[in-house]
């Protein structure tokens, strides 16, 4: 029977555990969190005990990683000291080449396995995990060498992110990156910055007043956690703002060339991408 | 009993009948529309007949033109060539200042009040109508003069907009197209470019596969017809051009000053602006 430990049983961490138990894992889960995150986490059946980190790696098959970027930066070298051999860690950071680098530096080739669940919602914490948090949402791995994720322990870990309902995509830390930028950090940002734009707008209350469905969707995620996207930005700096740059000069050429012509051409491909996004759901 | 012509029975047109029914009105409602949308609408309860637009502009008391923008602009000369005195010609295009500026050249004054109802969804047409589309949802009635809205008529037509549930807003025509720049055409295009953007970036299928809920909010608008948003755009270009450069400058702004200061200013803003039209919306 494995020891699955899970260090930050907040939304992700506690709904991994959640879903484990759900998918039919019977081994023991291990949390590491403040007292009284354990004990929500115990009462919700999303972990069977607590533990400090040097203990409770001690004792791991399988270390999830599960709290903010730059948590999971700081405990890596703890982590990697109390690893028995064998063990294999992983972590469900949203950037990956930070992370990755800086495990390269202190854990065995083929002991970790960076990963990035893209699951999450608007709260946050244990109380409000769920064992379906993960279903049809993208698991990315990101392998350092071709090795670390063809191990019997990684085997293991992509079995139950499939048993537990995701869909496992395999990429290195720098397409990751890449990629997440584009999927995830920009939509992000032009969210946050669409809403402290008309946050600071003269006709800020009347836009309100006035807002559809439409601004409720371009703003939901203006609602996220600003510590969160402190060390997401931090982590995925070059990219971000080369996207940022990128994009603003759409903009502006948008509002240089706004004939007919050039509309109907933006609203064509955007058609084809939205539509293309809903059909790859299903 | 108020005979209540519909021109252009689609989505609002066809929402407008059904709902106006559901709230008890039991005058007349007469449809213009191609035979195909006629007998659907019959058929659906949303009118009670079709006919040639000058018949029935001839006998209503309230016109609604619920038509796409250029086709509104098109047939105010013969709304106005053939309405009764004392009826009332109210519209629900998206930009209100063309719109009303036509309309002024055209009717009596006192005999055109323009609307925008903020309602909408992604499938079009009469088949998709709804009694409950306009509820929770502002109309926004732009007169030119006070009188314009104090009339009877023009009571009588706020009377409806409340009953079918909608929060009637009043702006000049001016002031709502400067609103709907920032509360829908901005966040409209926003949408389409992130689109347009992934659509065309070299991860752009790695981006849809590891998309999560976030793009699917910040790409839904993405999905809107072209051809509406041309008129929207050809007819509120000056407005929606500067918002597209001042919202760009701040994308920009952001690329080069991508500190954690700067970064929780942001969300900090972004997540007020964001909380409060939640909350103005129940």
């Amino acid at each position: 029977m494995e020891t699955v430990v899970i260090a930050g049983v907040g939304l992700i961490g506690g709904s991994f555990g959640l879903a484990l138990r759900r998918a039919g894992f019977r081994g023991r889960i291990i949390g590491v969190s403040s007292p009284p995150t354990i004990q929500t986490a115990t009462g919700r059946g999303a972990i069977d005990e607590g533990a400090p980190l040097a203990e409770a790696v001690a004792q791991a098959d399988v270390v999830l990683l599960a709290q903010p970027i730059s948590i999971i930066m700081r405990v890596i070298p703890e982590v990697a000291a109390h690893l028995k051999p064998g063990a294999l860690v992983t972590d469900a950071g949203s950037t990956k080449q930070a992370i990755v680098e800086e495990a390269e530096r202190h854990f065995t080739p083929g002991a970790f396995l960076g990963g990035h669940p893209m699951a999450g919602k608007a709260e946050r914490g244990v109380a409000v995990a769920e064992a379906s948090l993960f279903e049809g949402r993208p698991w990315i791995l990101t392998p350092v060498r071709r090795e670390d994720e063809e191990s019997e322990r990684a085997r293991w870990l992509e079995s139950w992110i499939t048993a537990i309902g995701a869909r496992l995509m395999v990429l290195d830390p720098a397409q990751h990156d890449r990629v997440v930028a584009a999927a995830s950090h920009l939509p992000q940002l032009l969210s946050s910055v669409l809403a402290a734009f008309l946050d600071g707008a003269p006709e800020s209350a009347l836009a309100r007043a006035a807002a559809g469905p439409g601004l409720h969707d371009m703003t939901r995620l203006a609602l996220s956690d600003a510590g969160l996207w402190r060390d997401i930005c931090a982590t995925n700096q070059e990219e971000i703002r080369r996207l940022l740059r990128e994009y603003a000069a759409r903009l502006t050429g948008l509002a240089g060339r706004f004939g007919p012509e050039e509309l109907d051409s933006l609203f064509h491909a955007a058609n084809r991408f939205a539509s293309q996004l809903r059909k790859s759901r299903t």
